[in-house]
Order: structure tokens, then sequence, then C-alpha cells
């Protein structure tokens, strides 16, 4: 990236960008714009030249033109919830804030579609669409806060990816502001398209570096009617990830799959001062399984045919979750262990992802790394999707870019993620804190086509440059 | 395309292909050349200059590197079932046919996946994976002959599709040879993946364009256990399509819902000799509905409540089919509707797909044209995704390439259809026979980012060039 100067561009273009989004909407005191130098990635800070906030994708379109004439870094964010540093400007320059494309514009019952602006939350969407009997099932740990336009730029998952898909399997189609400042549509309203390349599928998950997502069209299911949900204990993660890999073999599919690690459990649940699920010394891990649709006597049959075969995989006594309450206790508790394990210290939530029955064999491996290379890891996510969470603990190694006590160990992580047929991340996105490890898992000719589709849409490389990999 | 003449590199590289892939693997003579001129799009004949049947990713890229080298035109070939001309050598050169490349590889049971080459027949591999208790949905009229490599060229769709997605949806990873020589992966065998861009999905539905599929990973579904189906005639078309959204909005998801039009009945019925469905002068359409589980006792008060549903739209006699024999003789009528119909006269199937509750206005939108242009049309296909396909006959107007008595009234069809929030094609790709319309459905800035990820792939634009644009 060879990024203009400030002092080049600076003076002229602010006057030009307040014309176009109006003098309140951008800032420049280090006051304000030090509530954007973050994200939810550890210890990385990076101050923006300017913050705009713009209302509208012709407002976009004009600031993308200016900054591709001048050359000015632009880093696009949304509710700056990203585990990847994908919404950090490292590069300073122009930080546009989504936060004002906060509008649910339709809700079309009658094809199941709903069209929303980036900036709304993700639970705010779901609910919205709840109240029609609608289901939008791609729901993050983080959907209280997190905006549905990082969720496309991430391609996030969350516990229902198992039985529902990831949200690249709801976006029918998206308005993007290109980086040389076109406004184009991906591609239809429609469930099926063979008409020429995947653009919208491209953008799902690109992570803010092809274009600005402006309105987004995603399709919608009837919400199910009913869910029910088990705690299984298990003595031995082995056995639990065998566990996981027999439900779907029996031809069951949950619409949650999660698995928890004692450690983990221990302390979120010392966190959050809840004891719901037992904390006892014969547990290695715990599963939560959720069934979910339209008829309770099927669910309920389901739910004992699966506890029935968990039992030959040596579990634990069963906790059914009897009523909402119950549920949202047990649904908080794993919700929040991220957050949990990161106040105790563990820093860097990796997001590999391997063929759900490689799950025990990656577990098994993130142990045995620890003690080589001297780190603790506590694992925890969507074992039904085989996108294992791991966050590590080494003393006297605060997490920081490149710091040459992790990086060794993440590389042998990320070698064994990729022998077991997996990849770095499941639904994090590279950022700025996985692009040293894209060689690991990519050869060069695939990152050189990944480099190629970079400068097709951004020939300057202005928009999120640095970001996945450098150019 | 400036391709190389033929009398520039005929003499060395055939040469060379014979010590790649066999003597007996190149072909060369007119009447072995002739049964590769064509596929199941009317009236088109293209003879390549040479056949290879090469048998593995190795072969391939030696193949592309000498065809890059002297700027060959390549055409990569399935089963040849194409209906959009994808698969035609209209530049001639070399073809390269994947019909050696016809082994599954591996059904991966404790992950429910499986690796196949691009050859194997499409029903081929439903019924390996489902003797293991396994589901491939996609399922293409044509599954019979046509080949998975070609399915994911056009990211085919077929009945299933409704509930369980096109096959974008099961595609997890590609083993690929780029026009230039190199073979990678696309991804990882993971079931979420959010690691760099999503070369897969830009590869499923690039018709060959974009590289040569070598080696597919799929995913699979615990097969369900059951299903029923019906048929539902109407007297009005209307009534049918509102019938379509009302069975989605009550929180119904069948696993098929069809359409067939009057006029496409009696053809279909006459050619087969088979009065499975009454046609009587008071029906405008059927519609046939599946819906599939692994609980009977779900499924009949599934099929009851649909039933009880579609009465509020005036539907006429509901006919349920009782067993395998009438359910398969359902499904042989319906898959066969596009044969007879083009057995009948009526030429170019078209492929358009609308938010499915603007199907009754794309039909009558159809009819209107069909009085203003002075053509008849017949309409089939795949309801509940709005994908609808469409015959048409014009007396003395045979079908050929930018015929001009044909061109206007395709480009007012695709302008309807784009008003309607809705596309070209939904599931056969647009080849050589829809891509003067793109500009109907896209704009310029979305033509010229596609022609500049064509040329990131194929700096020499020899592959399948002049499929889906012209560059």
């Amino acid at each position: 990236m060879e990024a203009t100067e400030k002092n080049n561009w600076y003076e002229v273009c602010v006057g030009l960008f307040k014309k176009i989004a109006g003098e309140q909407y951008v800032l420049l005191k280090e006051e304000d714009l030090k509530n954007y130098d973050h994200d939810e990635t550890e210890n990385l800070h990076f101050l923006p030249d300017v913050v705009i906030k713009p209302r509208t994708a012709a407002e976009i379109s004009e600031i993308m033109k200016i900054c591709n004439e001048y050359k000015i870094p632009v880093t696009p964010r949304g509710a700056g919830t990203g585990l990847a540093g994908g919404a950090l400007p490292h590069f300073g320059g122009v930080l546009i804030s989504m936060e004002r494309f906060n509008k649910i514009l339709e809700i079309d019952e009658r094809n199941l579609q709903v069209t929303v602006e980036p900036g709304v939350i993700t639970e705010v969407l779901q609910n919205a669409v709840k109240e029609k009997g609608l289901f939008y099932p791609p729901d993050p740990s983080s959907r209280g806060s997190c905006f549905i336009g990082g969720n496309i730029s991430a391609n996030s998952g969350g516990p229902k990816a198992v039985k529902y898909g990831v949200v690249k399997d709801y976006v029918l189609n998206l308005q993007v502001v290109l980086p040389t400042g076109e406004i184009i549509w991906t591609g239809a309203n429609v469930l099926k398209n063979s008409t020429g390349y995947n653009l919208t599928q491209l953008i799902v998950g690109s992570e803010g570096t092809l274009g600005i997502v402006t309105k987004i069209v995603l399709k919608l299911l009837p919400h199910p009617k009913h869910d029910l949900l088990m705690l299984v204990p298990f003595a031995n993660l082995e056995k639990a990830g065998e566990a996981v890999s027999a439900i779907f073999r029996a031809g069951f599919t949950p619409s949650a799959l999660e698995l928890v690690e004692i450690d983990a459990l221990k302390i979120v649940s010392k966190m959050i001062g809840d004891n719901v699920i037992p904390v006892t010394d014969d547990i290695a891990a715990h599963l939560i399984i959720e069934v979910d649709g339209n008829h309770m006597e099927t669910l309920m049959s389901e739910m004992e045919a699966i506890g029935t075969l968990l039992t030959q995989y040596n579990c634990g006594e069963i906790f059914f979750a009897d009523d909402t309450q119950q549920k949202a206790a047990l649904w908080k508790l794993r919700r929040r262990v991220a957050e949990a394990v990161k106040l105790d210290g563990y820093t860097i939530e990796e997001d590999t992802v391997v063929p759900r029955a490689e799950l025990p064999a990656l577990i098994k491996g993130v142990k045995a790394l620890g003690e080589q290379y001297n780190f603790h890891a506590v694992c925890y996510g969507h074992a039904g999707d085989g996108n294992l969470h791991i966050r590590i603990k080494k003393e006297g190694s605060p997490y920081s870019l490149n710091n040459p006590e992790i990086v060794p160990s993440l590389k042998a992580l990320f070698t064994l993620v990729k022998k077991l047929g997996g990849t770095i991340s499941g639904e994090h996105g590279v950022g700025l804190v996985q692009k040293e490890y894209m060689e690991v898992v990519f050869d060069a000719a695939n990152l050189s086509i990944m480099k190629g589709i970079k400068k097709v849409f951004d020939p300057n490389n202005i928009l999120n440059s640095g970001k996945i990999f450098d150019i």
C-alpha cells in the first residue's frame, strides 16, 4: 500500500467530506476518533484521521470517488465487534462508520425476504422478523450489539449454523459502493441465480475489502414453533467428539450443537455467578444440544432418541432445560464464554474449523501444542460445524501483532488444522491478526488470484487495504 | 478473443497432447469430433479441432500450459446436457471431455461428505450415497445423464432446491486446474469458512470459464426417511401462484413445489401416453407438492394442513400419490415436460427466476408478450423458487443465435423479469445463448468486474471464452 501522506489530502478533502455528509457527521477531534480506534480484538489501537458517518449510498459514492482520487486509505466499520481487527484503520485515513444505516427497509412477507441497511443490530433484525413469524437464523454471540453489515463482512455463523447455515446462505442480493464510487447491485432478489459470476458470494466474507455494502436483501424462513434444549456432560473429550459425529450419522440435524470444555465452563460460571451447569471433577466437557421444529411430539421423540444414542458414548446424566428460563440461562452461559475467558487472561480468540469428526484430534492436538509451546488453551465452540474457538494464555506474553513469542505456536496450530482438512477461520474472518498465516492454508496461486480480484475491484488499493493479505 | 489460427498450433500440439493423455484419448477424425459438437441447446453445432479425454488433473494442467502458450481456445465439457450452449466449442480449438473422471473417490460417513470426480453422473452419485443413508439433494431433470461437474459449472438446482438449496449450497471445496496450468484447491473440507475470498463459490456457476474442476468435495445430509406427494389442480393460474406463497407463509417448507401449466401437461401426457394427471378443460395448471422428513405422522398432518390451506385458493380435487409407483409416474411426467414440449416445436428453454410471489405476474406477462410478439409460450418449473421455465413456439422462426425474429421478444421478457426483481437464469447458466441479454439485468460496472475477474484467472482468455460475455 502506497498511501498518500495525510498532509497531501487532509485540508482539501475534509471540507469536501463535510459538504457531502454534513458537518456534524465528520469527526476530527482525537477524543471522538478514539471511539473508532479499536474493535473487540485485544490490544490493537489505530487512530483514523477522519471519521465520517454518511447516511446514503450516494454519499458514500461521493466520498469514495474523492478517496480514490487522493488515494486515501478508507476503512469501513460496523459496530466494531469483530475479533480479527478487520475494522481497524491501521493506515489512518478515513473511517466510514455505517452506524446511521440503521433502518429495516422492508419485511416482504409475500416472498419471505427482508431488505435491511447494514447498520441494523443483528438481534433487532431477528426480533423484527420474528414478530411476523419469520426467522433469520445466523446468530453470532455478539448479536445484541453487532451489525448485520459486519456479519456479512465476516460471513458470520453462530450456534444455529449447524442446521441453518451461515450468513452466506441467507444473502440474496447486495447494494455495494465500489472503491471507485460506482454503486451496483450484486445479483437479484431470487432464491436461485446462475446469471454470471456470483458477485454476491464474493462480497460476503470479503471483510470490507471489495466494496461497502449499503443495502442487503436476506432470505427468511418460517420461524420454527418449538425448540428443546439439553445439556450432556462427558468425562472424556474424545468421546464427546465421537458423539457429535454419531448424532448426524444417525440422521438427526440439531439446530445447535455446542461444545464447552470444562476449563472454559469453570471460568464463565464464576464470572456470571451461575451454577446452571454443574461443575464436577469427573467432567471434561459438555455438549449443548438443541432441536427445533413445528411439532413438539416429534421433537420430544428426537431428543429422547439422541439421549439414548449418547449413552453409548459414556455421557453423564443428561439435563433437559425444561422452561424458557432454564434455556435462557444455558444460552447466556454459552454466549458469555468468550468474554469470561478473555477477562481471565486468555487472549486471541482463534476460530479454527475442521471436518466435524476431526474435532477430537484437533482438541488433543491443541493441548499437545500447549505443552510444546508453553501455553494453556481453552476450547469451546460450534462442535456440530467443527468450528472450534481456542483461546490461549501464555505467561509473560500479552498478545500483540506478530509477537515472536506467539507466532510459532499459531503457525503450528494452523498447520495441524490444515492437516486435518480444515482452515484458519470459520466465522470471524482473517482481518489483520490472521493474515500472516494465510500461506499456511493457501498456495501461492490462490493468494495471487485473491490479490488479482482485489485489484479488479480496487485498482488503487484504498479500501480496507492490508486486511486478509498485503498487496 | 484473438484465437491463434489452427495452422499455427495443430501439428505441434496434437503430438504433445497425445504424449500427455495417450494416443487413444486424443480424437481428430471428424466422425469422432461430431459427437462433441452439440449439447441439449437447439440447433447449435460447433466442431472442435481436437477432443482430448484426459484422466488426471496433472494431465489437464500440462494440456492447459500448452494451450495457454499457443493461445488455443479450450472448451471443457461434461455430459453435454446443458441448455445454454456452455460446453460448445464455438471457436473450435481443443475440447476437453471430462468423461474419464468418473470415480466416486470417498464417501466420508464420519463427516457426511463425498469426494467425487466431475464426470460422475449425478444420479449415480445420489444412489451411491443413498446406499449409506446419505442424501445429495440437487437433482436436475437430466440427473440420469448429466455430470456432477456440469452441475457445478451451471450451479444447477432441480425440484428439491426449494427446501434444500442448489449445488452451491453443497460444494465445500474444489480442486481446479487454472487456465494457466496451476492446480489449486479453492477452500477446505469444512462447513463454515471465512478465510479469504470465497473462490469456491466463485467457481460454482462460472460455467467453466475460470478453471476446470477436477475434484469435488460435497456436503451430504442424512437421507429423509419418508416423503409424501400430492397433485393439486387449479382453474386459475394466478390463484395457483398465490397458493404457492401462502404455503411458505403458513410455515411449511415443502421438499418440492412444482408448477405445470395445462398446455405443457397436455403435450407431455400425449408423448408418454400416460394419463396419470387428469387433463380437463377447467384446469389451468397443477402444483406438484412434496414434503419429506423422518416422521410419517408429522408429514401426514403437514400434507393435510397444506391441503386445507389450498382450498382457500380455489383448488380442484387433490390427488395424493399413494405408493411408490404413483409417485414415480408423477415425477416421470414432470421430468419429461421439457423434452415433450421441445419435440412439439417449443424451442429455447428459458430459465427465468423471480421472487416467488411474482410468479403470477410473470406468467401473465409472458402470455401478454406472446400476443405482442406473436409467439405461443408454455410454462413449467420450480414454483417454490420462483424459477419458471418458458419455451416458446413461433411459426416460421426456428431458433438460432441472434435470430432477429426472436431477440426483441426475449429482451422484452428479460426486461419484465428484471422489473419483477428477478434475473435471466436460475439454474441453467448464461452460456452462449443468453449472453446477449446480460446487459438487461446488469450494469456496466457489474460486467466490467466480471470481465476483470475472468482476466485474473485467464489472462489469455483461452478457457471457454465467449461464454457468459465477450471480452
